[in-house]
């Protein structure tokens, strides 16, 4: 067979498929990706919120019970006008224009929710009809699911890709996104909504540590769905909250040992000389709070273990470093003495990444990366060399607490964290919302329950829906979803 | 802080937590793994089968609609006492106990299913028993979902983090599984049972090669589940079977081509020339026999583009070659042609993968891995040094074809293709297997859909679970589901 015969077979195809071909012919034959991490992250917020300190009003609630004992401000919600895919399409579509990313230089697309309205066709295969205009149907991912895990596993899925011997030279990108609702009652004030669109490849701003992560994965019935008609939970709160803290433990202490054994003098780590900052998972803010003192008390423990005598200010945790540990989840004493340990370092090293969360309730697989987008917003440049430890939890349970580095993007690159911080504006995005009462918020959710599962026209108005944002057209009598772009 | 302080530290620790340090320190730094793959493989299948030649007498259709218009011979179920979350135990607890692997040895386990008995928690985290007993709670991986293809996506997600900075030498293990099942109507015939557990690590007998894959994914109501109160799904036949045809297209011919150019000599590949074996996705016998000749018929089409004279065998083809691609998807003349070729490279590429799925049926994730196993079940040390392609399809859609090469392992090795082989023991298992009635087969889907979604004891006998499989024990009142081993 002659070579021109081949170089124009494959003239044809390049004709025909573009697309692909462009990408391909980009990554070279062996090429190997360095400092895989987060190039670029978008989110999406509904227009609409309730105030926390309104809803105690309008629950009858004790003052203080939301704002205070939850840690929550504002809650965003969406009517049926919107569901997991169009909050979906929203953000990867702002990720791809706010950044100039080309639909076809992506290679890969997952999406991490636990907001089904589907159990077999995927959110992923309806992000597609953002790519498939472009000429690219090559895009490798689905949806991965296990409650608010989902938007690490689609993370670490996406870095481990770049690095691996399939990558093509493209971009991955992932969204985390969901819905959460409850029914009326106590854990309504707990809900929210949003998305975060990731972009991932190398050289990135925000680098993965390599090895630096654990993960604590069991068996536990502390938050899931079992009602397949109801878009609604389960929930037992107290294991919940205990399966969160163990999670804490065991990926904090195990990483910290990771950490110790990667470092040649075995030097010992603290809370402090470990990270800079620290991003946490987030159903209530006070959970938050909580975390984070129960990482210091582990280190109050591991200073008793390696016979160091404990610094000032953990001093006051001294008689409780020899309870058992199934002595310590709801010990009232300690959590006193945890209490009374001064927040600074907590104002510092978690303060910055924080009000996203309160200002937008739960957003499941998205809080976390929600507040790793609020840190962002707030500290922008300032994160260039400094290190955040994440802890990312899933109910059912899965955890993992992993290692991201600021780094200063050379000149002339396309992604930095100063563009990060410039794209997300995230208080502006924030302030441009419109408060509702409790009222319209229950309505909303009745509208949601009223066309889960079913076909027909929502009945929402899509005025609350953004410009540049789609939504939910109708789902057909077959179940088709017809989504529009406003 | 003194060196002793610090391995007396490490010591309590590595105490406490064996199991993961175990692994983490055999990993090494920064070891690097080469020719990543399959390892291991192990199945379940359903105690009980329905003839697909009874069901044609009990169904009142035409003889021979079921086994040669669907080209299936035997059915899999279960009733109410197995569900997605006990198979998948049953088939990873083989692959643990046959191959002789230490859980505290896999660092990775993820399920790919559309099987949901949960939206929120993963199947994943109800596998943990199988590793919390032996002290290894460090295990990364959830739940995909993307139709079929989720076990492809677990494959792929296996593969990358093997290869990535961040894998700690354990292995990765994953598991394709589905109950198949269909309302009463024409398409309940195509249902089945079945679940794959997959061991994926370094120098492996069947090795993935690099960058020879490509995928096709498109936004489509082929296939779904929008019924979120029931377990059957909705199906646009006619949809289903063009999108799959088209995906075998797009993922052959992009294949061919990135296979072309990764030979620098650029030869003209053909079905033959490029593979030894075919192993497809099969939602039924039939729609593999066509994806076969559909790729002779792209091949036939690239002959023509690359100015070559066709083959013999192929001839009959050339009045169609330039037919728009639009026309050629339900054409009858095209399908009647290339049903008269002889099947002698079908008997010989696809032949030894396709007895599994005829008589288990449609396994849908699991399906192309039983395939897999198959074709290893029938020739063993014979795929060594021969090139496997595998297409793999999940409606929604997404689809990929990949490659995968037979390795002769060294002498010593743990894992080889004879193992495989001797492990899965397929004939035996399929011939211990008890033939039921059409109508028995009905009662096990009725007490199924009585149960789905719903708390109490299961009313199907355990008499019907193999000694040593899972079974579903009790879904409690808050719908925590409580497993037993028989």
């Amino acid at each position: 067979m002659a070579a021109t015969t081949v170089k124009r077979m494959l003239a044809s195809w390049q004709l025909a498929q573009r697309g692909q071909i462009r990408a391909f012919t980009a990554s070279a034959a062996s090429q190997k990706a360095h400092n895989v991490g987060i190039l670029a992250m978008e989110s999406y917020i509904p227009t609409r919120f309730v105030s926390q300190e309104q809803l105690e009003v309008a629950d009858g609630v004790s003052k203080g019970k939301y704002t205070i004992g939850l840690g929550q401000k504002k809650m965003a919600f969406v009517d049926d006008r919107e569901d997991i895919n169009s909050i979906c399409l929203t953000a990867v579509q702002r990720l791809l224009d706010n950044y100039g990313i080309d639909p076809k230089d992506v290679g890969r697309v997952e999406v991490g929710t636990e907001s089904l309205v589907d159990k077999s066709k995927s959110t992923k295969t309806t992000l597609m009809k953002l790519f498939e205009d472009a000429g690219n149907h090559d895009i490798e991912g689905a949806t991965v699911m296990n409650a608010c895990y989902g938007g690490t596993a689609a993370l670490f899925n996406s870095q481990a890709w770049v690095e691996s011997s399939d990558w093509d030279g493209r971009y991955a990108l992932f969204v985390a996104a969901d819905i959460a609702v409850y029914e009326a009652g106590p854990a309504r004030p707990t809900g929210g909504c949003g998305a975060v669109a990731v972009l991932v490849g190398p050289e990135a701003p925000m680098r993965l540590v390599p090895k630096a992560r654990s993960t604590h994965s069991v068996d536990v019935y502390d938050f899931y769905k079992p009602s397949l008609s109801s878009e609604y939970p389960a929930v037992d709160g107290a294991l919940s909250q205990v399966s969160y803290i163990k999670a804490v433990d065991d990926c904090y202490n195990a990483l910290m040992e990771k950490v110790s054994r990667m470092n040649k003098r075995h030097t010992f780590q603290t809370v402090e000389s470990a990270f800079n900052h620290l991003v946490f998972h987030s159903p209530y803010n006070k959970l938050v709070q909580q975390s984070f003192r129960r990482m210091l008390y582990n280190d109050a423990r591991r200073f008793k273990q390696a016979n160091i005598a404990l610094p000032s200010h953990l001093a006051p945790l001294a008689k409780f470093v020899d309870l058992a540990a199934k002595d310590t989840y709801t010990n009232k004493d300690l959590e006193k003495a945890l209490q009374a340990i001064p927040t600074t370092v907590y104002d510092r090293m978690v303060g910055p990444s924080i009000e996203f969360s309160q200002n937008i309730g739960n957003s499941y697989t998205a809080a976390v990366y929600s507040n790793l987008v609020c840190l962002v917003d707030n500290l922008g440049k300032e994160l260039e060399g400094r290190r955040m430890g994440i802890f990312s939890y899933g109910s059912g349970a899965i955890a993992t607490m992993f290692t991201v580095d600021g780094i200063a993007a050379p000149p002339g690159a396309s992604f930095s964290l100063p563009r990060i911080q410039q794209t997300v504006n995230l208080k502006q995005r924030l302030a441009e919302r419109k408060e509702v009462t409790p009222a319209e918020f229950v309505d909303a959710l009745k509208l949601r329950e009223k066309m889960y599962g079913k076909s027909g026209t929502p009945a929402g108005s899509i005025t609350h829906v953004p410009e540049g944002a789609y939504y939910l057209k109708e789902v057909l009598g077959n179940h088709n979803r017809v989504y529009a772009r406003k």
